[in-house]
């Protein structure tokens, strides 16, 4: 039977070594007291100590190791957390060391979205660490952020974060966002290389999915978030749900590992916890910054991040923290190709050009290793159903309906888009847009004579009632005839395209999921 | 201006203080060297050194106090965390012992759904500590787990809990809560006394909300979460979202409090972090027990949830882990009235028959308080949108309308129920029972001449549609007519009726959130 293995550091009489790796067994499975436990509930649930072995260089410490039935996990990452440190990370004296678990379980973990692989292909740039800078300090301008960005980007850096301090508001957040990812297009335009822009998403349950769905909607590649203050499974399901490069920031982590007799091991946490749960990038504080992670320390995260691991995705280790361009040479000795480099306030101090600042970093990284970059292209596409809507319409208990109009709703016939994509569409926003408590959006579309709509796929579904007319409806390779009252699912990652041949108008409403991805164009 | 202060432990040469306590204040607000640190930044976002004392047994050590401008909490709890314990987590010899919150900056916390007060009116227990105990061990059949419950409940115990073990999947979760809840229910009727059951909701982010929607359909008053797995923002989110009592587990909390020169004091955690993140009840190891918390931790924990703050309410201290019957009388003495002591394997042990242990215990509870009960009582009620359906069919892209039927979708016209909450209505789901991947469901609802649906109110809201003939609606105070193709939404938290007085059918579609509470009888 499969195993996992948790292994733990203990400082404890010898004498009573057996007894407390019972009781950390025990308190870790099944919480019950000895005389509970039957034979049953031993071999299904408990861990059996497997391993000993004595620390030499600390008194009365031991490394002891617990192997668990695998069912135990319950194939669940939160469970595994439960499991290895729930209740004894209260124990004082008892650190965890070691995680080993069974091949076809690590497969039920997703793991990174993108991984090193996936992130270069994004970026374009092989064979070299990536240079990675900060948005700070808080107290700067959008504008000054933005500036930095294009500053940053032309001088050839690869991944540009917002700091984990950059947290106000959704407007102001949109109006950063907005900005700086602009900066960065018109860089991109000019230099034909790729740089990644990752804002730090901080909300409120109640609004956090708000701001991935809009980054989603902007082009945003990946976003930078706080896994142990959100929590590490919500962010992976956030990361993973907006299929976004995730990179986590190691705000709140410290207790875990600073500690020697207590907490974690730094590669467990930053490690190894981190890649199960999704991480692409693990920002730490490198060795002889700011912080006291040792080397031993720092290069145990690395290895962790990028050691092979059934079929989950190697991930980037980012050191972090107070580095200098004195310390590159030996970070790119260190930490090799894949990985990378985190340099916020040296960069910005190091000359009063940032660009000329990120050249010189650059260019140092770059002479260690044989880079290659592919250029950065762009693809353009309309959509008709997401295509320019800004609502000003208030929100409404009563929409009166009228020969196709709504009172107090807007029909919009948009402009015909230069690209062909589709042709003779109006569009009635009817609830979503203003404010409505609920999770999907009602529109209403019509299509006069010989209009269409564009060919296209996504992930979310469309739901859709005929009201007016008659029209035609291409689903993959399938064709149907829509008439008022109609109704018709479109499944995820469908072709569809709606058309009308007819004099009388084609109108129907669509509902979908307010929060969804964008579509992509089909062929 | 309002301030923000942040209070910390830290061990250092008395020289290097004054610049310990500055790098902290950088490290936690803006994070740049001192260089690009201008004036307008400094005020608006540096913490300043506001006081200094020595800790006169320990060597070298001093606690300090930083005042940050009230802005830079960006009323926000993520970024709370962030500020008072985000990079310094990573710094030894550190430790956060208090923070202060200005009055209005408290105020946007919303603080638990329920608190004392709430969690006493459900349970109609008054006057006294309230008695909780844990289902375990994990390895019982879920027969097992329903009639622990039932002898508890039928003992006089108030509230019983999922051990944090009991981690399955979806159905099997469903059968022990649906097991758990009769079993209590049957204890109830025959004693006429209340008695809590929170599961514990452990599962991956894409599920954990069917959990809850589902717990929430069931009458779960309230759960168990683990907020550092889950992240403290989230469970809370998800407490507030589903209106539920939230009790917290302490599972992987232990590394933020376990060491003496880091992490952070016991109340912080335990205490004003939890309850500013909406908890209820808050779980942590009792003094004496299977952990080394000291008896002032523990008190300092229970102090910090009950202490008047702001328009916060006050939340139930919960201590556990080991206790044992001859400990009660002391707890009692410590925790005062305002408790909930839970008992999991001392009660289990005590005697063959858990209802009689139940007793035993309960009965040295009241002994030192004066108890009042109220007696429980059931409510019934009838919703016709969402009476008792129970779909059959399976999932379609196209669903052809003819005369008010669709193909491959049964209209069904339930029979009116005994107290009269509704009458006269056929429904057809269009979409959304049958493994559709979207956010909303898609109804058609009918009311021939006479009818009208059940006066009621919910959290989600309807978004209506008239499709044949005409009805009368009445929201709130309010009336309006409906006719073919009008749009109706009606907001959260309204009164609403559908009737219809016309010969001809009245019939509209009414699209809902797929998660959505439950509605509430109106009057």
């Amino acid at each position: 039977m499969a195993e996992v293995v948790v292994s733990y550091q203990v400082i404890t009489d010898e004498k009573e070594l057996k007894e407390l790796a019972r009781k950390i067994s025990i308190e870790q499975s099944v919480e019950t007291p000895e005389s509970l436990i039957t034979g049953e509930i031993e071999s299904r649930y408990l861990g059996q100590l497997k391993e000993v072995s004595v620390v030499s260089d600390k008194a009365n410490t031991f490394n002891i190791s617990l192997a668990y039935p695998e069912e135990i996990v319950s194939q669940q990452y939160n469970q595994l957390i439960n499991l290895c440190f729930g209740n004894v990370s209260m124990y004082p004296n008892v650190k965890l060391i070691d995680i080993s678990l069974p091949q076809h379980l690590l497969n039920i973990f997703s793991g990174p979205n993108y991984g090193v692989t996936g992130i270069r292909d994004c970026l374009g740039v092989y064979g070299r660490p990536l240079l990675a800078t900060a948005l700070k300090p808080r107290g700067y301008t959008n504008e000054q952020f933005a500036n930095m960005c294009y500053e940053f980007a032309l001088g050839g850096g690869d991944i540009i974060k917002d700091d984990q301090n950059l947290v106000s508001n959704f407007d102001d957040f949109k109006q950063r966002v907005s900005q700086c990812l602009a900066a960065i297009d018109k860089a991109q335009q000019s230099s034909g290389k790729a740089c990644l822009y990752f804002p730090f998403i901080s909300a409120p349950f109640e609004e956090i999915e708000k701001y991935f769905v809009w980054v989603k909607a902007q082009g945003v590649k990946g976003v930078l978030l706080a896994p142990l203050i959100l929590g590490l499974d919500t962010s992976r399901g956030l990361a993973t749900k907006y299929d976004l490069i995730y990179m986590a920031h190691p705000s709140f982590t410290g207790s875990y590992c600073v500690s020697p007799n207590e907490g974690m091991s730094y590669h467990l946490l930053y490690g190894l916890l981190y890649r199960l749960a999704g991480v692409d990038i693990s920002v730490y504080p490198n060795t002889g910054g700011r912080f006291e992670f040792s080397e031993q320390d720092c290069k145990s995260i690395a290895d962790e991040l990028r050691r092979p691991l059934g079929n989950i995705k190697s991930a980037f280790p980012c050191p972090a923290g107070g580095m200098q361009y004195s310390d590159l040479q030996r970070m790119c000795e260190w930490y090799k190709q894949d990985s990378v480099l985190l340099l916020g306030g040296s960069l910005l101090e190091y000359s009063p050009s940032l660009k000329k600042s990120t050249q010189a970093f650059k260019d140092k990284l770059s002479a260690s290793f044989e880079e290659k970059i592919v250029e950065h292209t762009r693809t353009t596409f309309s959509s008709s159903c997401e295509y320019n809507y800004e609502g000003n319409n208030s929100l409404l208990e009563y929409i009166e309906f009228n020969n196709y109009e709504w009172l107090g709703r807007e029909k919009v016939e948009y402009k015909n888009v230069s690209d062909g994509s589709f042709s003779n569409i109006k569009r009635v926003e009817l609830v979503g847009k203003n404010g409505e408590h609920c999770q999907f959006d009602l529109r209403y579309f019509e299509i006069t004579q010989n209009g269409y709509s564009t060919k296209e796929m996504h992930e979310h579904v469309h739901v859709i009632i005929g009201a007016r007319g008659k029209g035609k409806v291409i689903v993959d390779n399938k064709e149907y005839e829509v008439k008022e009252n109609d109704v018709l699912y479109i499944k995820p990652m469908t072709t569809h395209q709606l058309l009308n041949s007819n004099v009388e108008a084609f109108g129907f409403y669509c509902i979908v999921d307010r929060e969804r991805d964008q579509p992509i164009a089909a062929q």
